[in-house]
């Protein structure tokens, strides 16, 4: 028991180690390579590689609207809060519309989820913005749908909603046509907010 | 696109469905697995099941204590995030010492990680509490040490560590010798604060 490892930084150093060891990192380009690091250092499997989706531009654009001040947008709390402050070197809002008041008559009226009706509240933020789907596949699907609709392009969708109804879909979705936005999945039904706040925190600063 | 299922009731239902058809569930005591159905709708994945590990009497002793009242003590605010509040019938307090002012400066002092250094605000709310780990190795150990040196008994340990160092091994040592306390947790490198809520929201209520 008393000699398990209490230093901070030798934790994250061992962590990044193993990681790189053991994870199949060269089937990827460098830049997403480095954010592959961090989502399975924050879930803790290395085999998520083989799933990772994205686009060409992806890990640039998200770098370059971070450093620039874009806003997050995360679909729940348990993203925004996962997303590391002082990683963001630009100040950037991290914004969760899901609690916000009028959000659960909103769905009602709307007929669908309380996750997706939050988005109807982004349209202001969304131009630039990375927008970062940890929990709800219908927030990711009904992005899709806004776009579609000629909402403001963000910069990057982080997409990794989980579960067992519509994750799959709802990111092959994304992955088939993400309407010109750039992007990162993971397919399946593996996701969640930890990956999700993990891409955020990775884009926000080269520093592991 | 338009198909996807928008009714959250619906969504539920359907992923329980799901998770029961094809999880092996039958390998745990009932009141286990209808812990386990949420531990994997969770996190997307179904052969979870084969890595927990639990004492005889932790999902009892965890409805009962959450439905007197008992504290939720979480090593990070994710997991506080994740638990939903309207699932607490006894309006249970949820706590998270992570970011107290003092914390940055114990940790110093005791050569420890701030998530462990966190632990040392609890004594006064462990007596009976329910403990959700879902983040940090050190948190695990420390309490784990913490009870060694006659610290007031939780009522569970949910022990839900994520990561390549220090996350098996602590919770190897929370189901060798959990002090006692009732236990559930996740062998393995597996966790993570969306699992460690699970659990508390899984007890609250028997409401799926």
């Amino acid at each position: 028991m008393s000699d398990y490892i209490r230093d901070a930084s030798e934790i994250y150093r061992n962590s990044f180690a193993i990681i790189r060891s053991e994870a199949n990192l060269n089937v990827l380009p460098p830049d997403v390579a480095k954010v592959a690091v961090r989502l399975i250092h924050a879930c803790g499997m290395t085999d998520i590689v083989t799933d990772l989706g994205y686009s060409s531009t992806a890990a640039q654009a998200g770098r370059a609207a971070l450093a620039a001040g874009a806003a997050i947008l995360c679909d729940c709390r348990m993203v925004a809060e996962g997303v590391t402050r002082k990683r963001l070197s630009a100040n950037n809002q991290v914004i969760c519309t899901l609690y916000e008041p009028e959000v659960p008559e909103m769905a009602k009226h709307l007929g669908t989820t309380r996750s997706a009706a939050a988005l109807e509240l982004w349209h202001s933020y969304l131009e630039g913005a990375v927008v970062a789907i940890g929990n709800a596949p219908t927030a990711l699907f009904r992005l899709l749908e806004m776009l579609d609709e000629g909402a403001p392009k963000p910069a990057l969708i982080l997409g990794f909603p989980v579960g067992f109804v519509g994750a799959a879909e709802s990111k092959a979705a994304l992955a088939a046509d993400s309407r010109n936005v750039p992007f990162i999945t993971l397919h399946g039904r593996r996701g969640g907010s930890a990956i999700a706040a993990a891409a955020v925190n990775a884009l926000a600063t080269e520093e592991e």
